[in-house]
């Protein structure tokens, strides 16, 4: 490839050309002259004006040719009758000029027609698309897919942010539900991948390289066993770019993020000592959760709140506090804004509402403004506040949470943050911390990732989230985490409807839901479908170790429940594991003659505690097996607690001996089976009653983190 | 079409004549012959058995031609580099004629070489793919899908049952993801949907007419806007048709099912004073769960148990016991069954297990021989038993379950029957029945079917099942019933996995998961995709009025929970309600002015009880409108019960005008919010807490059998 000295200048000249001209879109020469000086492959060709100069340049390039119409206002050559391909005699091509001429100037009457395209024709192969996009949340992607009907009616293309890599572009290749067709389907030759790679890489290259290159279209490109060559070549510039966004070094937040989790004194301003007040339900959160720092509210009318004394300003308030919670309507927010920065407080977290929410787009700004000034990084505006749990903190207005673990949770929404607080509360989850997000006037997601990734008391970091105001600082925190604890999302206003529904509800234009699933997945994030998976997925992942294989294997008292579990496997991307000779016999000795060999290991249904006893040992005991998936089927003979506590006993015993691996349960049973499972879950085996399904997604979502982090090493 | 008299003895002749040569695959020219008699259109073509016969023959059709071998051994002829086309003159056609033999002959060294196929080039088209397959558990399917990729790697393909109707043809051109390319994309032009659909009806009836054509194969059909043309056509034949299978009669299912399911009396066979037996806890939930008829236990060496007089054989019970329940060893069963034959009791339970499900199928088909010659109908073996709640009639070893409803479950497995009891116990789902099936040595999903369909206490039919006996049988069962009420089938061994494990464990040929989830919802069935779902819909279902259009309007106080729900709505198929202007503003006139309009309708997070009953009333009243979808928010000011009451009182009036709609809720809340989701459940609105899924997909569900039913007038 040509990418040395001359290639930018090269294209530099192209664009800078169309652009003077007030063009957005490069003609097919131009376009030609852009994939030359990037090292992209493209059919000999020349412009002929009219149809002699037509024969006479295929005679020159060799039949068959291809003749294509050449105009700046044409863009879809093919709608408007503008090409011919196959061509094989002189007369052909002469006759195919007249009439594509013809066809274009009936399709766009006022177009300017330069001429037409006598092209090589191109290598019969397989047809594919490489193309890039500038996303409003990612900024430039590269994407890939199979070309004609997949791509335009089954969708089937995957993205990475530009520039991409080799390994990025080989991945991409693998990453289309169609990537059977390129290893070579029935006769058909596989695609040279290195050289299909290598076009991604370039093409990537291009659009990262120039910011006015707003579009690449390869489309289509035909990809042999010994090479590709792109048959059309579109490029779109824009006149626009995006405005800069102001990023934070790693240090710079993680010590403003410090002192917002683990603070030594929160001021609140607007504490009340009226029931119902916003101001006063922060206090007694704060009071009543427990917090071991300072509290200083501050209320100008007041003289003490809560039995502290209060001031009339921040400003009055004692030594540096690390935090002020504002609980005063919107319009008083400015000018207390500018008292915390006066003041040298890092970190503000605005309650109230009244802001880009209710359509108050200049007061956020007048705000944020304030905050830059200053140095303060505000959290919200538009949110429930905040809980710390290792400090005790409850900095909101909703209701106390104390059970203290490994998982922080953030929401964008406050109602979603509301059910966050309910469902751990009653399924026990300990939780690191819960903040509110609200309209991200500043600290937003990545912030919050930094942070979490270096807290020794997170585990586990999920995230529910409507837009993300940069998607590149969020990639970038997500990839520093990924390796060091799992990252969940749940990415809402991932449907066409949902996203309008987005739209109407932050102001912010949401994203292509395809290039977020593509670039969160290669961030190692594991996308959770619904709220209530990451709710339990938040709940079960740091309860979970990690697996070190692949191999899992079923245990079952229920035949049925295998079944079901098997399904549940497959639909999760996780392999039954195929049990060699000696394990099978090894299973067989403990189970009746007439329970299924294989996997599911059938112990079958009457089966006494030290059946699932000895074959739940051998499961954990054997290097070979990796995670273990238990069927329990309620019977007299093994009641649920008999096998909840045997099931815990097991796995805490090889947990002490150094052999830890993920254990999940699915629970059939009376009602006594709810009892079990809260037990099981207590002692580090995810497990759920009535349901197949959903102790085997949390293993999966296991699973999809050990792959993203690398720990699958066997 | 051709399919007059003449049809089918031209098509009886070439299996014939390819059956008396031992041949299972027929040639191409006798595929022809049997397609050009079903009219089915293919290239003009004739055999070459030279290459100056295929130069003359070439002349005759007109080039281009293309060239195929014509072997009885080589089934895919272009793997052996036996098929070239295109060729457009006499020196390539010899040239062909030549390298296509000696291809063959690499390929295949032993294969006998008939010739040469000279064909008519099909006109250019939409490459697509018409066939036929023998289905173990449906017989007859016919195949349609896009040629090519799509069908081989993407596995876009759509069943139906043979012979398929025009109308199910139609559907099948729909019915497949790229269904767009056939309506013509990006100046492709739109194929003949009525060509189509004609080849694919005929193809069906081809395959229904022949019990010995195992498959056709019509790949690939050429398809244009004029016509289509099948290019290759492939039967196989097969000398081994599957036995037939014993059928009832409606009336005579309905007669045994009722004493069945309504006995005056019973007989339990091994009945038992002894703790811990199973004849003792069936005895003890007959009597204990309140059964009215009469409970006669068989034990020879009892007088009496449970203080009921014992019999010493089932011939000594006084009267006639419409129902003999097995509690006795499985080697027990044929004496016993021979004298409950004699005794002329209609339906036997078999409790036991030791049958095919551990391998004694000699003893399971010595049962069935028994229960044929008596005429007695076989519930089992290797089951729980049935609950028939409306009798208060407990016939199994579980716990009792007395809540009266209107869902009937059924399981194969007795762990999903467990998994059944606790679940719905746990949520007071109320119910008709639950029955196990077990090895379903006789009575099956049809049987029961039939049965709850006409049972005036169930409204809904949930089945778990692993395979069907007869796919057929079903499908006319789940026609009869879906217009009534809804049917939602749990289907195990979906995935191959799964399907291995189903194999292992019942010893049921598990049929291709794509036949069956075709199949099943063109008989209007409800798939559930796993255990919690059929659960959860078996619940909702009842509980839903049937939706009267597709018009849904969510009404939120939370946005984020809109944006999530929205997402939902677009994944359950269901269709958000574009707002008429006028409706737009009568809901404004209820909520703050930055509440957002449209669909979501936005209330904003701080409102009163009164916004909430305002807009739900709106919804409730204004006829466009359909269905409901609430997303609340807990706060101060509306909490949790507060607005389940106000939903519960609004619903209610609503009801006794009349004015029937499903509404489903999502709760976003601490703790309280559980108690409040009961309330509404109790109280006809389906509603979860901590999720916006499941109240999407329990209405999706109740969408799905409404438009199957024929419901969705407006």
């Amino acid at each position: 490839m040509s990418r040395n000295g001359t290639a930018r200048p090269a294209v530099r000249a192209v664009l800078d050309a169309a652009l003077a001209e007030g063009r957005t879109a490069l003609t097919a020469p131009e376009g030609k002259a852009v994939a030359d000086a990037y090292g992209i492959p493209t059919p000999a060709e020349a412009l002929a004006e009219c149809s002699d100069d037509a024969v006479r340049l295929a005679d020159r390039i060799g039949f068959p040719v291809a003749l294509k119409i050449v105009s700046p206002d044409i863009l879809h050559k093919t709608d408007a009758g503008g090409v011919r391909v196959g061509l094989s005699s002189a007369a052909e091509v002469r006759g195919a000029f007249t009439s594509i001429v013809s066809n274009a100037k009936a399709y766009a009457p006022d177009a300017r027609i330069l001429g037409v395209q006598v092209q090589q024709m191109v290598p019969e192969g397989t047809e594919v698309l490489v193309g890039t996009v500038t996303d409003p949340t990612f900024g430039k992607i590269v994407a890939f897919g199979l070309g004609g009907v997949l791509v335009e009616v089954l969708r089937d293309v995957t993205f990475r942010l530009a520039p991409a890599s080799e390994e990025d572009a080989l991945s991409m290749l693998d990453g289309i539900r169609a990537a059977e067709v390129l290893r070579g389907v029935r006769g058909g030759a596989a695609v040279d991948r290195a050289a299909l790679a290598g076009l991604i890489v370039r093409v990537s290259r291009l659009a990262a390289d120039f910011p006015e290159i707003a579009e690449v279209d390869l489309n289509p490109v035909f990809a042999t066993d010994s090479g590709v060559m792109a048959a059309d070549v579109r490029v779109i510039l824009s006149t626009q770019q995006p405005p800069a966004r102001r990023r934070f070094g790693r240090e710079e937040i993680l010590t403003s993020m410090r002192r917002l989790m683990e603070p030594d004194a929160i001021a609140v301003i607007g504490a009340s000592n009226e029931q119902g007040k916003i101001g006063n339900s922060v206090m007694r959160n704060l009071v009543d959760g427990g917090f071991r720092g300072d509290i200083h509210p501050v209320n100008p009318k007041a003289d003490d709140i809560l039995g502290r004394k209060a001031y009339r300003s921040v400003t009055d308030v004692p030594g540096e506090p690390d935090v002020a919670v504002f609980a005063i309507p919107a319009k008083s927010v400015p000018g207390a804004l500018e008292e915390v920065g006066r003041k040298g407080i890092p970190n503000a977290v605005l309650i109230p509402s009244g802001f880009a929410e209710t359509g108050e787009h200049e007061l956020q700004a007048r705000i944020v403004a304030i905050a830059e000034e200053y140095g303060v990084r505000l959290l919200g505006p538009n949110i429930y506040g905040y809980y710390s749990t290792w400090q005790d903190l409850c900095a909101t207005f909703c209701t106390p949470y104390d059970v203290k673990g490994g998982v922080a949770l953030t929401s964008q929404s406050g109602g979603i943050g509301m059910a966050i607080l309910g469902f751990a509360r009653t399924t026990k989850t300990g939780v690191s911390a819960i903040v509110g997000l609200g309209n991200k006037s500043d600290l937003d997601e990545d912030d919050l990732l930094t942070w979490f990734g270096e807290d020794p008391h997170t585990e586990c970091i999920a995230m529910h989230l409507e837009d993300l105001k940069d998607g590149r600082a969020f990639v970038e925190a997500a990839r520093a985490t990924v390796p060091k604890k799992p990252v969940v999302v749940l990415k809402a206003g991932r449907t066409a409807a949902g996203a309008k529904a987005a739209g109407s509800h932050t102001g912010a234009l949401a994203g292509d839901d395809a290039v977020y699933d593509d670039v969160l997945r290669q961030a190692g994030v594991i996308r959770a479908p619904g709220l209530g998976e990451m709710l339990e997925y938040a709940r079960a992942l740091p309860v979970l170790p990690a697996p070190k294989g692949d191999n899992v294997v079923i245990i079952t008292g229920a035949g049925g429940s295998g079944v079901l579990l098997s399904d549940a496997i497959v639909d999760n991307g996780l392999q039954l594991m195929e049990i060699p000779e000696d394990l099978d016999a090894a299973f067989r000795k403990f189970i009746p003659p007439f329970g299924a060999a294989g996997n599911p290991v059938d112990i079958t249904g009457g089966e006494p505690p030290s059946t699932y006893e000895k074959t739940i040992r051998l499961g954990l005991e054997d290097p070979r097996i990796h995670a273990l998936v238990l069927g329990y089927w309620h019977t007299i003979v093994t009641p649920p607690m008999v096998f909840a506590e045997l099931t815990a006993r097991v796995v805490a015993e090889f947990r002490e001996r150094g052999i830890e691996k993920p254990v999940v349960a699915s629970l059939a049973g009376d009602t006594e089976v709810e009892e079990a499972c809260a037990y099981l879950y207590e002692h580090g085996v995810v497990a759920y009653p009535y349901t197949t399904e959903k102790p085997v997604e949390a293993l999966g979502a296991k699973y999809r983190w050990a792959r993203a982090a690398g720990l699958l090493t066997t």
